[in-house]
């Protein structure tokens, strides 16, 4: 990193409806964490929503009065140039793609999801390309820089940088945050004094302990978790996990495990939503249209309210607190997607797994993994080696890979592979060169 | 092994209309196998099928002009007592248990099989305090005897053997010679002059490569095997494997593979099949009838041709083809159920597999195995899993263990896992003492 | 941990001439650290100097005018009762049985040293019955009670608690420390501001990262080192580490490594140090007279200067944050002797590591290790097998297995072994009641 | 393989004094292993050998009355070009460099030997540019042909192809053939009703099993050898291993292991003899000369007896057995260097072992290895890595490397490790083009 006088970061996506969020989690950490520009980039297609998002920033700033440099640009190697941290918060296909994601397994009986199942297959098959572009630029432009990713499926998306790339990178998620924002609320106690160990890969984490004060709480908060009156995401639907199933568990599930452990419920829930309100797409489509409109004011100075509706609480939360674990070279903990490397055994080395870890400035070191129980290790090897067969279709546009991949998937049926594949590729085919061709 | 003048064998499960296969084999072998007392045990139940079919095998070995006494009983013990070899082929619950594991399934939408997913869970349930306490019976009456087990699932109940016993044990299953007589036939080659590697688990394991004159010819059988014109065990409808299916697997499947990439269809065909003609178990329920009906004829002096419909090709083949490879320490290759030991690096040393193995008078090594690529590791990590969890809730009635492991059953809808459960133990409370107390 | 008003912490071999380290250390932090009870524990022979370290541990008390209350006793189990914390700082057969361990490996042309080697094997077979008598008396007297364990060698001391008890245990040394602090020295920077990165054995142990606001700086310490202006712990001669040979073993060594990677001047040194001023057991029983001479001092209120010629420095500090740490639920960072459980996946994960590892009321979890290049792990196995078999052999006085051990060790000529092993057995036979028999 | 009317096969080092021994082995398996044309390959230093053995062996076969051809060349491209087996028997630097290997490190008071320990890397570092060019030649011209190397060390050669290149390798040595005989003649029992389970590195190898009629005999074999009254290859001098120690290690010990188990005694005697008799190198100097003398004569035809005190018995068994068990696709076991590939869980999957292994047209499947003792482990892997390291100084020219592999290599004195290395690198400058730079 080249010690200037301040930080430069560039936001790849930066004309997201999510972009408040980290513009205020900069402003609040200014003084340790001095972001002197902020790039923020986006596409042709996303020009207007940058224009606007990227105005409210600079607003943001302006009343904070802090000396914070927002930079609104379609020029993506000028971003990355001498970037300290480049952020990835950018959806190849915009909303209607994740729509698509949604609606297509959904003609199959299948889960219809952007970040899982088929539907987060076509999403890391449409990114994959993108992600290695933007790596190829950071090996030019800024190659001691880190790539902090947000873009889903953020696992895979990690492991694709860390695989293919010499590009420092970590992937980040709010689900570990929110999970321990739900088992603080559970124990009525306060976040802060909660450390919380969480292994698994992205969406597909578990919170395996809970201390407080030095205590495991995970039995206590599994049997509250049990009783149904708590909830964790927005844009997860809620159901009660049965007490038994909990308890022989014997870890926290995160909400993405619905789509496992009760996946024909999800599926039903699925199908409604889609006949009534809409997919979660669709009412995000309607969310972040009010929410442009909102950000249009030029009143408007702070972060609004009603962003929380639109999901990814903590997020500004999770990406500054790690930037700045790393500039400042804190030694705090983490909850990061971070290559194996060994730490959790029954995984190949070379696959990237969500886990509590050490942050400092030379980046994320996990905190090793005891064995694992055979109900944990089970799901988390077969959908590992999903990821792995993705990551492998994503990059050399290897269509028997990507078969293989949904055959393994539990949240695809076999019997539809092929059909459901081709659709995918049909509908998708601008956005897979790796198809293509 | 004591060497008397002639080898004891135990059978337990004696009255199993399989029987006239494995005295067949017996007496074609008897020059270079020379069993001297071979006793047929049965249970109360099975007194009547006992006698009949232990008839006929006396009226077998009559006319093959052997040394070869049959004895027929319902003390397990006194069988025991210093065999050399204990076979079981034994089903608790009989035809009925099996017909109930097919259909309890089909109520919840899932694939209803005696051996795999929850119909095999439940057969593993009954099984294994009946196979614990024949280990422990050979434990004190004959400690260095084999148990060749046939008893499905096979894996599963040799992994408990394995696991909870020091006794020593070898799993059988007919279905990798079925997939090499059928690998033969498209290659148009004589089986004896190929070799395969098979590698997986029970009901779940793959022909990695099929060595006709050291050349490896799986690609062309994948090929062949697309066209749909070759079909493999009796007992498993058919369908086509798609080529790219096929050739992006890179291995041969087993037939209850099907159940794995195909299981909407094979669901669909399980349902019509309970509607129509009945499902497996009804149907063999009649075919044993018959079978018996035959037997009782005192005319017949050898096997019946009509066993053959029965399923179950080969069987003889693979027992007596391995109790000599052990007796007469041949060092041969044989296709069998034995502790892992790391011989798949990406499954725990104490789980069985299924695999081609060097057989002596000293038991079973594995050949190693390289590394398997994701689409077959995935899948066998998450079913190996389910194994151990099936142990654990069979051997201790954990109940937790077994909601854990229907939950991770690719063959399960996980909604339905703990109705399904309860459902099956509820069924099955009679042959259940782990869970009935 | 019965949360009461305060603490009660019971070492055992209080009568040690260390004594006053702990009892500063304890005295430093009681704001955050309460004991309330220390219990002084010794046996018989050790009874004088028990009370006269003892009288100086009250009047040290006294001066700091702290609520901690001395115990003197021989009786252990009135100690370990209901204790929070039970430290171990003994040594069996005392300073004479050191004095062998140096001497008698000499007389086989082997490196004697109490810690490593054939002298180390002396020492654990001596002491292993004795810590599997005092985690007996925990397990029922102080169940959950932390076991922090000094007496050395303090990794296989440790492994063998952790592999044959229940007990919660960790090994500590003050090697990483004293490492630590020389590497601060080297960088002229504040060791407060290093964050070091130590993998390995006991007394095997490399610095393999040390990170200086969060830049990694160990090839310029390696560099540093070559020179040979620095020193590391008194109790080990000084040597000069060859530039070429640091730089491409990559980590810092460990001063215990002088042994393994210069033992034949380290053997030389030792011939020579024997023949003038004595082995170091010899030097220090000389130290430990004058030390006891002064402690004897009424007027001595405080831990006297030239106890740092004694060795062991940093001792409390290493200790009393441990424990401060753990009784805190802290979460930071220390160098302990930990189960592997997969941390370093080369080792066997029931070994015990010496590892940097976050500590929190619920014990130490590893930081996971990266792969170790080969010149590392390969002498990192080999002495973990030594390390595997010497437990074997002190556990269960398996001979054979103390054969095999001294024959793998690197600092054991092999063709002395057996000659060697039954001349340590016969000189220590009552300390050996596992041989004794 | 092309399918011509004969085979093709190219020995490296053809005028070597060990070829007749091959010669014998192809005329004696003609009928079954059809060589068409051996080329015999030297380079110009070695000519006048070639010609005296090339003479020879076309002598031999014209007696023999078989269709094979005998070419001798300079010509390696020539020879290797479309070959069916390249067989290579070389030795970089002749004998002098070997009698180098043995005194170089006896004059730091370490073993000399010349495939092991210093000499063995020295001879490593010479062999592995030119097995490379080998390689380079065979992917160019031959890249089908199968590499049987018997060039020492013939673990690290293997390894180095195996890792560097696509060629297909297996290494051969002859030791594992010696221990067999041995212990037949030990069980007083014919060679070929043992099967034996060998596993380790080459020169490293231990007989972990001693099959008789299906029973292992490995203890009483043990109990035999301590006798002292059975010696197993010539050119590695005799001991007694003691009872105890050889019951403890559980497995019979190779004859090098005699360095490892007796290091001091064989120093002793090493440096004897080179005040004597010379070193085994300079004896064999002589024996070599003799025996090209006897082959000069135009008389003889066959190989003469004298040829077996060169050492290397069984030698032409071992080759003409692989390779006729590779081209008749056998499916017979042989003991053979081989990719790990798991078969040792504790060893890298990328290392060569040498182990019992099943041979076919399609190479070598180990059989997989069952967890092994520590005694066994912790030496294995140490030399393992010293392996490790020795490739990666042959190959790149880390000087580096070589010092670390010196370190850790139990029979080197690790304080004259760089004084040592030195004067190899000096010595052998000529053929260390890696180093030369
Ligand atoms: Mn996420
Ligand atoms: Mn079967
Ligand atoms: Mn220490
Ligand atoms: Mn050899």
């Amino acid at each position: 990193m080249v010690d200037k006088k301040g930080l430069k970061v560039a936001t790849i996506g930066g004309g997201s409806s999510y972009t408040p969020e980290i513009i205020e989690g900069f402003i609040k950490r200014h003084d340790e964490l001095p972001v002197k520009e902020l790039y923020l980039v986006d596409i042709e297609e996303g020009k207007w929503k940058l224009d606007i998002v990227g105005n409210l920033a600079k607003r943001m700033v302006e009343e904070a009065g802090i000396d914070m440099e927002i930079h609104l640009t379609l020029d993506r190697r000028e971003a990355i140039k001498d970037a300290d941290f480049v952020t990835t918060q950018f959806r190849v296909g915009l909303l209607d793609a994740r729509i698509r994601d949604e609606k297509i397994p959904l003609q199959y009986d299948c889960i219809g999801q952007e970040t899982t199942g088929a539907g987060g297959m076509a999403k890391a098959l449409r990114t994959i390309p993108v992600i290695l572009d933007i790596a190829k630029d950071m090996e030019e432009l800024a190659p001691d820089a880190w790539l902090i990713n947000f873009t889903n499926p953020s696992g895979i998306i990690t492991e694709t940088v860390s695989k293919y790339t010499d590009i420092n990178v970590l992937g980040l998620c709010n689900v570990p945050i929110v999970m321990e924002k739900m088992t603080a609320e559970i124990l009525d106690a306060d976040a802060d004094k909660l450390r919380m160990d969480f292994v698994g890969l992205n969406h597909l984490v578990w919170g395996r302990a809970a201390y407080l004060n030095g205590e495991n709480k995970i039995s206590e908060v599994l049997d509250e978790l049990a009783t149904g009156n708590f909830k964790d995401v927005e844009n997860v639907p809620d159901y009660e996990w049965g007490k038994e199933f909990l308890q022989s568990l014997g870890m926290l599930p995160c909400p993405y495990h619905r789509y496992y452990y009760l996946t024909d419920l999800m599926l039903q829930e699925e199908i409604e939503a889609a006949k009534n309100e809409g997919t979660r797409g669709e009412v995000v489509k309607g969310l972040e249209a009010s929410l442009f409109e909102l950000y249009k004011n030029e009143d408007l100075k702070e972060k609004p309210e009603e962003l929380e509706e639109r999901g990814g609480q903590y997020y500004s939360d999770a990406a500054c607190d790690l930037i700045s674990a790393i500039y400042n070279d804190k030694g705090t903990l983490h909850y990061v997607n971070v290559k194996n490397n060994g730490a959790v055994n029954c995984l190949p080395e070379d696959s990237v797994i969500e886990r509590t870890s050490l942050i400092a400035k030379n980046g994320a070191t996990p905190l090793n993994v005891d064995p694992l129980p055979p109900q944990v290790k089970g799901l988390l090897q077969v959908v590992n080696e999903y990821e792995t067969l993705t990551i492998e279709a994503g990059v050399h546009g290897d269509y028997g890979a990507a078969v293989q991949a949904l055959t393994i998937h539990p949240l695809v049926e076999s019997s539809v592979v092929k059909d459901l594949l081709d659709d995918i590729i049909e509908k998708n085919i601008n956005y897979l060169p790796q198809f293509n061709k």
